[in-house]
């Protein structure tokens, strides 16, 4: 028969299977076989939780003297018997499934009190005061999760008897023994008034109690979260039955929580919390101030008081529990423990909660002092995290909450880091003021490319508009500049030359100069200058990133724009450009004013006249990008927007192109006006332009390969490669590839040498996945552009899903995640797969590879290396989380 | 051994397997086995041709000796011999696929020719100047397709001697007989300059002729035309050597072409034309007039010189063989044949083309007359060419063409039919004027909803932008209005009140109140009046259309939003509404204030007391829906378009909106500022306004449920399906499904009864497609939208291809069609039959149709028949296409 009740390391060895006995039974098995005090106890398997659910709540045959052998063994273990007037056992139940589920599922404690037993307990605690509240406490746990009588009918009750005591106001903790009896026999009528009895029987508690837990697994609650974290509904939860401890039997009882390092710093110290007198929950309501574990800890003067100095033997025993789990899970341990009269107990340990700058150098250390090996260590650091190490910061919201400071307004966390400047809503005017020296802050309804200067000068940026993936956000990134997008409740009156937030009926309105903090890290933006701590410089981080770099398979590289952006990704550890954007370079001051003739020419003669004139600009930028990452890769992404993208914005400009075209103003505007686009990210654009007006592209490719001769002329190693950008069909590849050919022979001959360099496209369009094999017949290399194909899959505009997908996510939960921060892998995932799949049967070395943003997103960078891809490209500043992403998932695919 | 040469129906029986003879090949056998009188020859199988491509221009063991053989049979069927001095025998060399490439490889003729024969052929024929002219015909034809010298040398030389006779302009055929003795010497000079020699051996002209014609097969112009019509390599072309025929051999000669049938009408009679003394390429070329074949077709006097007068025996026997093909093929021909000395010869049948309405007469006609079976007739029916019975027409550009009458500009065949008017540029003046009594034609850079009753009054639109699917276009086609959308040369002064043409540095300006002609089945814009041709009634036609409904397995809905469409699309044999759109009913002139109120509310409670005035009204819409289309089911989609394009337009109507909101107008168009979005189609909009502004769907759900209990009250039997559209993730549609119960139970609570309706959605986001199996778990129902689907897996919005994709389609073939008029099977389809697998794997009896402008055209309905959809949706003009086009597809997958 199987066997459905396991005491406490009885019997299981060190296997403590998790789906089995849920991850609380499974914890409490593995310290007590650690031989860690832990109160006896014992756990109903999954098994059970399962049978329950399709039986309709029945048991499995023989379940019943299962308990009663194991509750047995517990009453043996502790000395006291369950039921038992004199001196009774009591008991805690608890849900426990195979992952957690926080606050999801029932739990009640001090089962085994009744009117009997609570006079054996007052007895033989000495604490009359005591059992009576531990009474009281089973009774509304046990009338709330178990009878189901509505919470406010308890609360009513309690403040009908502090009323009658003469103190509405009155603590709980200040109700006397007396008044606690009061309590417990009102509760207890009250039960009956609602048509529900407590059992006075201490066996009919215990099964109410499990049956409720096994029942709460099935709660709406429980089920809602299970589905949005994807927790399998056939799982069921197990049940532990422990023996209660009590921390607040007197002076000598208390409970604490201990870190086994410094969860700020990460140094090796034990680090903690104690409350004499009071039980666990105590110390979290923060009732009473709990105070530091140890002397070296303790504010001045309060040293005697620690636990250390007090109890030096418990102390002690404490610290070696500490010791002995820590070493035996491998990693920083928080450590819940209770000391009944002078003894001990843990409770639950768990791994530490801690910061990035903690995170980096326990892993480090833990190496370092052999506990664990260096794959381990890489594990343990959240990615993401080390986006603290590498940014200036504000306090964290949560931290400013507790200091009165609320934002403003929120918006999406669209490049990280922390500024505090004047607000300017120009970028002309942040560049004049920077250049004066003074802080600013951009403020836009949304960036377009002529804002890039003054992003560059300002400190930050917001914007009212725009997603994780708009202008602002993906500019601001490359840049490194801390930027919150798509704040919903800004309001920017350029003509005012002020903003306002409005939300509710609310409304602030800030005029130019005032003064604004961004937190770019949370999405957050707050009146006034705050404190901004510097990036922290972690000693243990090279080496960290050096053991992720010597275990990952993907390659990582940047996406990077100008000959600076991409010397610092190769600082950053970049293998190579993954996406250098060409569009950028139309827009430097030297040729803007030739591109819009470009774009404005009345024809192909006129064209080539200013096309010429850009070329060696294009030129020299790509023999700098191409030097500066000598012997590396760099994919250069042929023009990707629409041309009237670069259109003349200003009368005087306007100016500028009709006498360099030599037609009338007039004309000008209305060619630029026929241009007009209605969805300009689905419209003429990329290789579209490409194919319909090839001189443009003639000139980039004409241009990479010159300067790629020039920089191996010049000594170098360039490999340049070719990308072009929004292809839905084989012919439009193999229209440009010819194009690219004949260019390259023209070149070619005339230098009288040639070199090797790859052609290939990126993904970005749900058409290019599906017809990814013919696509291979043309492209040496596919990268996956995943910010436009998740535009294109979920038909979601970047630039305008700010009106509704941070409520799609946040709010109403139809998404586990902004599909453009992190990779959503049922629609786009499944078409990336696809397009791996065909690309690889078409083209058997075909390299793959992701840029965009999700390159940077570790949970995306998981699944990259589960389809196969070679690199990823995300922007400089992500390089490190996303090496340490790379590392992780290989080692997780192995 | 393996058979490689076949003499015409000496051995083949009934079976003359194309694959193996190439259709000329067939087509000659099947003759020859009917006793038809076909000049004698034979046939190289495309074997030979695999093997001369595979072994670089060997033949197969033997093929030398099979030729033989079979010239042998041909020179005694014919009773000459090949090279024969005295009296030779003449033959000519074509290719032939499995399916005809027109133009792509090379024919040689009079075979057989050299100067020794050519007496012989001079003295045996009487007529030197016709063998001569058949021998310097050879000499140019051999020396281009098998010697390879340039064509422009012939005529130099041509050029040459006319000069020397002192008349270079003179015609060919004005070139006595000792002229073309002179050229025949002088290209024979000319080709040993060329060093090409002129082979006087005439089997070797005959292998070199074999060997050009098989080498022809892989020349670059076949090459391209195989990959783009999907004609496979590997299937090379047959050879057919046959004896030659003359029909300028005298006035008992002559060549000709007879119909079986009138191509125009479909009226049963031999209907032709006959040139005396004339080859078959004179016919063609058209330098004498060829007469009427029969006395009854021929012009008033000519009766006398009709082939039926001049050669009676002839005619009749003519007419045998005409009436003996027609009967064979099952279809009227198109015969080619040639008399030579009062003996006839049919070189060629096929299939003839004809007008749609002869088409629809001769389909009914022979079934009457027992020569076709129903489904045969259903099959010689272009759908497509239906348009022409059903809607006025222009004559066709070629027509026109021949007429000197040329287009001002093309642009897209948005809507069809044809129209002549004023021009106008603001659709309440083209009402205005409309209400005068005169014919106007809207013309509009790109048309909005506010342009709609502009668009009902105008007899034909045009626009510069947009696609087939652009608003205009579909607008249009729903009104039944002629439109040509997407004219790029187009450009439209609203100011100025005029319109310009421009191509090339050509403009032609038209200003408000000049008449245009609109020809919206070709997409052309003609200046002035032309003569409308009203739409025909053909007597057939209905009952091919019962034929139809009777044969096809897809059942055929209709796309229609007002009561009066509904009616009539119920009168083109509509069996149901597969889209009712409902946004324009938000646009009728009653609610537009209120409707334009709810857009910008202020509040949730504001918005409810304007949605509150709006909802009678729609349900009174519904009401009327729901009765004309009783007993029928009828699919509405809630709300699809962003709020935004609901917004006022002019000064007034702000003032009205702010008046009625009870705000000042600045704050009302501050709001409206805030809705602007960069890429609308992708933007807030369809299921995604339906979450995050419920009430606008429980409006819209209340009214239509409402009306459907009304519509059962008043006796009817509505069938209402609710149809959300854009929906990307299956927890839109649940939770929009949860406000549909909701609602409905509200509803069928306050009636005190219920009705049955059904929830599903539009299919038209690629992650729709990739999810499908989780949203049928909310769906009752998908109906493509494969318009928006389109869009998004292609990445191109449909407002914006006019610039690049007519020129992708037509002159660069990247796409063989237009992907919005025919749908795209490689990508879109792909996703469509994705999601029906998904869609029927989680739903069994799923209910899967297409709606969109895909469901009117044939191509696109074979692919949903190949998929197994139950119905297909288009607009009502389209549906006796659709319905033909169906049994078409049911027949083709039996």
């Amino acid at each position: 028969m199987t066997r459905h009740v396991y005491l406490f390391d009885a019997d299981l060895g060190d296997a403590h299977p998790k789906h089995l006995l849920g991850g609380k039974g499974a914890g409490l098995n593995a310290m007590t076989r650690l031989g860690i005090p832990v109160p006896p106890g014992f756990t109903l398997s999954t098994d059970v939780c399962v049978h329950f659910m399709e039986k309709d709540g029945a048991y499995p045959e023989g379940l019943e003297e299962e308990v009663a052998a194991a509750l047995k063994g517990v009453e043996e273990a502790v000395g006291r018997r369950f039921g038992d007037a004199a001196d009774p056992l009591l008991v805690s139940v608890r849900s426990g499934a195979r992952v957690s589920m926080p606050g999801m599922m029932d739990t009640i404690l001090n089962l085994g009190l009744n009117d009997e037993t609570v006079e054996g307990l007052a007895e033989k605690s000495g604490d009359r005061r005591f059992a009576f509240d531990a009474y009281r406490r089973l009774l509304q746990m046990y009338g709330d999760v178990v009878l189901d009588v509505p919470h406010h009918r308890f609360e009513e009750t309690l403040g009908r008897l502090k009323k009658e005591l003469g103190d509405p106001s009155m603590l709980d903790s200040e109700l006397d023994a007396p008044a606690l009896e009061q309590l417990v026999e009102r509760y207890q009528a009250m039960l009956k008034e609602e048509g529900a009895t407590f059992p006075q029987d201490v066996q009919a508690q215990l099964w109410g109690a499990i049956a409720a837990v096994f029942g709460s697994w099935d709660n709406p609650r429980a089920i809602r979260y299970r589905k949005m974290q994807g927790i399998a509904h056939d799982w069921g939860t197990a049940c532990t039955v422990q023996a209660m401890v009590f921390g607040n039997m007197g002076q000598t009882s208390g409970s604490g929580v201990a870190f086994t390092r410094n969860p700020s710093t990460g140094e090796k110290t034990l680090y903690g919390e104690y409350l004499a007198n009071a039980q666990g929950e105590d110390v979290v309501a923060g009732i009473r101030t709990p105070l530091a574990l140890t002397a070296a800890a303790a504010a001045p003067g309060k040293e005697e008081q620690t636990l250390e100095h007090q109890l030096p033997e418990v102390f002690a025993e404490i610290a070696t529990h500490c010791e002995t789990l820590e070493k035996h899970f491998g990693d920083m341990q928080d450590v819940e423990f209770t000391v009944e009269q002078e003894r001990p107990y843990v409770l639950q340990t768990r791994t530490g909660k801690r910061t990035a700058h903690a995170a980096v150098r326990i892993a480090v250390d833990l190496v370092h002092e052999g506990a664990i090996e260096k794959e381990q260590a890489l594990l343990q650091v959240d990615p993401q995290s080390l986006e603290q190490l590498l940014h200036a910061q504000l306090p964290t919201p949560e931290e400013l909450a507790e200091k009165g400071v609320e934002p403003l307004a929120s918006g999406l966390p669209a490049s990280p880091g922390a500024a505090t400047g004047e607000i300017v809503f120009d970028a002309d005017e942040a560049e004049r003021l920077a250049g004066e020296g003074r802080d600013v802050i951009l403020v836009r309804r949304e960036t377009s490319p002529e804002d890039i200067h003054g992003m560059k000068a300002a400190q930050g940026i917001v914007t009212a508009t725009g997603g994780m993936t708009s202008h602002a956000a993906v500019v601001a990134r490359g840049l490194g500049k801390c930027c919150v997008a798509g704040v919903g409740a800004l309001h920017v009156d350029y003509a005012g030359q002020k903003l306002a937030f409005r939300e509710g009926g609310e409304e602030k309105v800030f005029e130019k100069g005032a003064v604004l903090s961004l937190d770019g890290t949370h999405g957050k933006v707050y009146g006034g200058a705050l404190d901004v701590v510097a990036a922290a410089k972690v000693p243990e981080f090279d080496e960290l990133m050096g053991w992720a770099d010597a275990t990952r398979r993907l390659r990582v590289r940047a996406n990077a724009d100008t000959p600076r952006g991409a010397r610092k990704a190769r600082s950053f550890g970049a293998e190579g450009i993954g996406l250098c954007r060409t569009e950028h370079m139309f827009f430097a001051d030297d040729r803007l004013a030739a591109v819009r003739c470009v774009v404005l020419a009345g024809s192909e003669e006129e064209r080539a006249r200013f096309l010429a004139e850009v070329e060696p600009m294009q030129r020299g930028d790509f023999e700098k990008m191409l030097g500066a990452m000598d012997g590396l890769p760099v994919t250069i992404r042929l023009l990707d927007w629409p041309l009237h993208e670069f259109l003349p914005r200003e009368e005087a400009e306007y100016q500028a192109v009709a006498e360099a075209l030599g037609v009338g103003v007039e004309r000008v505007r209305q060619r630029a006006e026929e241009m007009h686009e209605v969805n300009p990210m689905l419209g003429h654009r990329a290789v579209r332009v490409g194919v319909t007006v090839p001189s443009i592209y003639r000139m980039q490719v004409r241009a990479i390969l010159e300067a790629a001769l020039a920089v191996r002329k010049a000594g170098g190693d360039p490999r340049p490669e070719i990308m072009i950008p929004v292809v839905g069909m084989a012919s439009e590849l193999g229209r440009v590839r010819s194009l690219v050919d004949e260019v390259a022979t023209e070149v070619f001959e005339k230098a009288g040498e040639s070199l090797v360099f790859k052609y290939g496209t990126m993904i970005e369009l749900p058409r290019a996945c599906l017809t990814a094999d013919q696509l291979a017949e043309h492209a040496e290399f596919f990268s996956f552009g995943t910010n436009d194909l998740t535009q294109t899959t979920f038909g979601i505009s970047r630039d305008d899903a700010g009106r509704f997908l941070p409520e799609y996510v946040d709010e109403l939960r139809l998404l586990p995640a902004d599909p453009f921060a992190q990779l959503d892998r049922e629609g786009v995932g499944a078409l990336v797969r696809l397009a791996c799949e065909k690309g690889r049967a078409a083209r058997e070395d075909i390299s793959l590879g992701l840029c965009g943003e999700h390159g940077g997103d570790p949970s995306s960078i998981g699944f990259c290396e589960e389809v196969g891809l070679a690199y990823v490209s995300c922007s400089p500043p992500r390089l490190p989380i996303a090496r340490l992403a790379a590392a992780q998932a290989t080692l997780r695919q192995r």
